[in-house]
């Protein structure tokens, strides 16, 4: 069941979990939804907050998504939380990197949105 | 712009190239759509052709994209060719299994459907 694959010249090796006759050898393909989905719109959050000159240390990205119980089995909606971090952060820059990327850039989450529903939240965390 | 990435116990990173401010420390985030469509119908079609008892040496699935010339720039069609690679494959039942992924198994082109045109074809190539 595995696959290799390849994107800009980086090798990916996709494959089953053992229970499906794979061998787990790398991520289900479905979950790189989920990664597409966190990248895209995390790349276009740090490049315009570092446009509008706010530091900050760290931005983890978690993906939530429900899944169809039916086949076929794809997300049914996914929310997006974008966890900053640092101090003293300017919530109003936060939201609006987010809201840009969400209405204007993130090519992955307009196009999902024209499948589902896609949600986020912001949360800022001091460490 | 890198972002490291966790998929079921596995890490991906991914990054932007050069040009937009990234290394090319992994792939875009984007074309891991094109991965993600690839790695499950392929599981899908491997997996009936097994049930189906077809052998065949092996499988090379390429996805061609059109993309958005105005952001937000996303797929706005995908083209999955299937090359089997063996010798007097029965085509019919090439057929039926790449339909089954495509209108009850695979959940990515279920939910990519929704937003996009997706069509398919099948080569056989002799080795």
């Amino acid at each position: 069941m595995a696959f290799e694959t390849h994107l800009n010249g980086h090798k990916l090796v996709v494959d089953a979990a053992d229970e499906f006759g794979g061998h787990n050898l790398g991520p289900r393909p479905k979950i790189l939804l989920l990664n597409a989905l966190s990248g895209c719109t995390g790349m276009d959050v740090v490049s315009m907050l570092k446009k509008m000159r706010v530091n900050f240390e760290g931005l983890n990205i978690y993906v939530e998504a429900d899944m169809a119980e039916e086949h076929p089995k794809y997300y049914t909606r996914m929310h997006v939380i974008y966890e900053f971090i640092g101090k003293d952060l300017p919530m109003e820059k936060l939201q609006k990197a987010v809201r840009m990327s969400e209405e204007t850039y993130c090519g992955v989450g307009a196009m999902f949105r024209k499948a589902i529903e896609v949600t986020s939240e912001i949360k800022v965390t001091e460490k």
